[in-house]
C-alpha cells in the first residue's frame, strides 16, 4: 500500500492535470493505493467535480481512495526556488512535510522544479555524503532505455560527485527500471579514458577504480543508440549542465523530426506519434529526485492527466521498492570501504 | 579561382572518397578551380584510375583540373595528434605546408580531427588573442540551419574564449552561410542571465555588454528549433565539450529516429532518408576549423564522396569570401575597442 501526496497545483495545466491524472492512477492501480491531492480546497474540490461530471465521469467509483488536503498557498513557475522556504503553506511544503511526517510515502509535483528541489532538501534532507540531490531521466534509446543523471539539478559538479551519481543512478536502475549489475557509461566526447574536460577525465579515473560495473566513457551517439563498443548500458553519468542541454535537445528534436517526417511522407505527425509512443516522454512518467532522504518524484511542467498517472506509478515504484533507503545503504557502504 | 589541397589520405574511406569527391567536385565547379591530391602518389594515382575505369567514368574530362601531390607518409586515425608534429612528410602537413606557403588556397581532410587541428595551429599559426581554434558545426534544425560552436576542439573554456567562439561564429554566419547581422546565443539551461554553469554565466555577462547581436541564453529545444523566446538565432556559442556531445548526439538520434519511424509506418528507412536530405549531415559537408590564419576545413571521418564534395565547396566559399581574414580583422577591432 502507497499513499502518494500530489501536488494538485502544480504544472501548467493544475489542479485539472493532476485531478484527472489521480482518477487515472486509481483506476489502473491495485485498491489499496490512495492519492492525496495537496492545494487550496476549494479549488482542487472544484476541479474533482469538473472531472467527474466531465471526461472522468466513469471513474466517479475511485474517488474514495482521492483525500484533498488543504494547502492555501501556491509556489507559481516563476518564483524563485527559494520562495518556498519562507512559504510553509504551499502545496509543495505542505505535501513534502506529510511525506516527511509519514503521513504520505511519496510526494510528487509537475510544480516548479527549482522550488522542490530546494524543498524537498529542506524538509526531506540529503543522504550522507551529499551536497545536492540529482535528477535521473530517462531516455528512450534504440535499444532498452537508459537513465541520464544527473539532468539539471547540479550545474557545476566535482568528479566525487559524477561518482555519486553513478551510485544514484545504479540504484535507479535496479529499483525502478529492474535492471541487474546495471552497466555505467561516462558521458564524454571520445571513448580513451583522456578524452573529456577536467572534471571527467578525473571522474574516469575513480569510477574505473570503484566496484562499480563501468564501461567507461560513452559519446552522444551512444546515448541515442543505448549502446557502445564495449556493450549496452543502463545509466549514463554527467554534469547537470550537459545532462540538462541533452534532455532538452532531445525533447525538442524528437517531435521536430517527426514534424519533418511526417511532412516529407504525407502522414498526419499526430498519428505518427502515436505509433511512436516508446519515443513519448508522458510515457516515462516523473524523474525522482535522486539522493533525497524519501520519495520526490519531479513531473514535467506540461505534463497531462496521462503523464501525472505515469508519475504516480514511479512514486509508488520507488516507495514500494525502498528507493531512497537503498540510496543510503549503497552510499555508506561506499563511504566504508573507501 | 581557388586551388584545395585535399588529403587523400584522410577518413575511413581513402582514397577512393576523396578521390570520388575531388572528381565530383571538379564535375560541377566553374573550370578555373581545381583540387591538389595529397597522398601516396602510386596510391592516389591508382584510386584515381579506379574511379575513372569504373564509377566515375564520365567525369574522366576533369581529370585535368586535378594535380597528385605526393606525400609519402600517412596519419592514421588512431595515431595521437601530437604525431603529425613529427611527421612533416605525411598528406596532412605536406597539404597544410602547400597552403601556407601561397601553393594552395585551403586545405581539406577526412582523417585524424585531433592531428588536423594541431597540424593547422602549427603550420597556419592562430589569430591575435586564441589560444586554440574552434569547430563550427552546420545544425539542421526546423527553421533555418545554425552553426554550432566549439564542437569539440575546447573542452575546458574560460568565458572569454567563449566570447571569441561568438565572433568566430559570427563571421562564419556572414561569409558562409550568408546571413546579414547573424545572432548569437548561448547555450545554457534557462533563458536568465543567472542561469548556466559559472563560466555560462560569466559569458552571458561579457557577451550581453558586447557589441554584438545577442540574443541571449538559447537551451537545449531552442537549438533543435533554431528560434528561441527572443526570435531565431544564427550562431550557438557552447564549450566544445558540450558541443561535441550534442553533436554526436545528434548524429546518433536522427538516424534512430528515421529507422524507428520508418519501421512503424512500414516505410523503408533508406528511401525516407532521401525524403529528409536537409538533415543528413553529409549535405553540410566540412567544418571550418575557425581562428587559424588560413582555411583547414573538417570533414567527417565516414564522408563519402558526394560528403567530400560539399565540403571542397566549403572550402571554396572559405577561401573565396575571406573568412579567415575578416575573423583577423574582427578579432583586432574586438581587441582594440576593448
Amino acid at each position: 500500500m502507497a499513499r502518494i501526496a500530489l501536488d494538485a497545483m502544480g504544472g501548467d495545466y493544475a489542479p485539472t492535470a493532476p485531478v484527472g491524472g489521480a482518477l487515472l492512477a486509481l483506476a489502473e492501480l491495485a485498491p489499496e493505493h490512495r492519492i492525496q491531492l495537496i492545494g487550496r480546497e476549494a479549488d482542487v474540490e472544484a476541479a474533482v467535480e469538473a472531472a467527474l461530471t466531465g471526461d472522468y465521469a466513469a471513474l466517479a467509483p475511485h474517488r474514495a481512495r482521492l483525500e484533498i488536503v488543504d494547502a492555501p498557498d501556491v509556489i507559481a513557475m516563476a518564483d524563485k526556488p527559494t520562495a518556498v522556504m519562507r512559504r510553509p503553506l504551499s502545496s509543495m511544503a505542505v505535501g513534502l512535510r506529510r511525506h516527511a511526517e509519514g503521513h504520505a510515502d511519496a510526494f510528487l509535483s509537475a510544480g516548479n522544479t527549482g522550488a522542490q528541489m530546494a524543498a524537498s532538501v529542506q524538509i526531506l534532507g540529503l543522504h550522507e555524503g551529499l551536497r545536492r540531490p540529482a535528477i535521473g531521466t530517462i531516455f528512450p534509446t534504440a535499444q532498452q532505455t537508459v537513465v541520464v543523471l544527473d539532468s539539471g539539478a547540479n550545474v557545476d559538479c566535482s568528479p566525487e560527485e559524477l561518482v555519486h551519481f553513478a551510485r544514484l543512478g545504479l540504484v535507479y536502475a535496479e529499483d525502478i527500471m529492474g535492471r541487474t549489475n546495471p552497466a555505467i557509461g561516462l558521458l564524454s566526447i571520445g571513448e580513451e579514458p583522456e578524452k573529456g574536460n577536467a572534471v571527467v577525465k578525473a571522474a574516469h579515473q575513480l569510477l574505473a577504480q570503484s566496484r562499480l560495473h563501468f564501461v567507461g566513457n560513452v559519446e552522444g551517439r551512444d546515448v541515442a543508440a543505448g549502446t557502445c563498443d564495449r556493450g549496452p548500458f543502463d545509466v549514463v553519468v554527467c554534469d547537470g549542465f550537459t545532462g540538462n542541454v541533452i534532455l532538452k535537445f532531445y525533447e525538442g528534436l524528437a517531435p521536430m523530426l517527426i514534424r519533418m517526417i511526417a511532412t516529407s511522407v504525407g502522414a498526419d505527425p499526430k498519428e505518427m506519434m502515436q505509433g511512436l509512443a516508446h519515443l513519448d516522454y508522458s510515457n516515462y512518467g516523473g524523474a525522482p529526485l535522486l539522493g533525497v532522504r524519501g520519495v520526490s518524484i519531479i513531473a514535467h511542467g506540461s505534463s497531462s492527466p496521462r503523464a501525472i498517472k505515469n508519475a504516480v506509478n514511479v512514486a509508488i515504484r520507488a516507495a514500494e521498492s525502498g528507493l531512497s533507503e537503498h540510496i543510503g545503504r549503497r552510499l555508506a557502504a561506499a563511504a566504508s570501504a573507501a
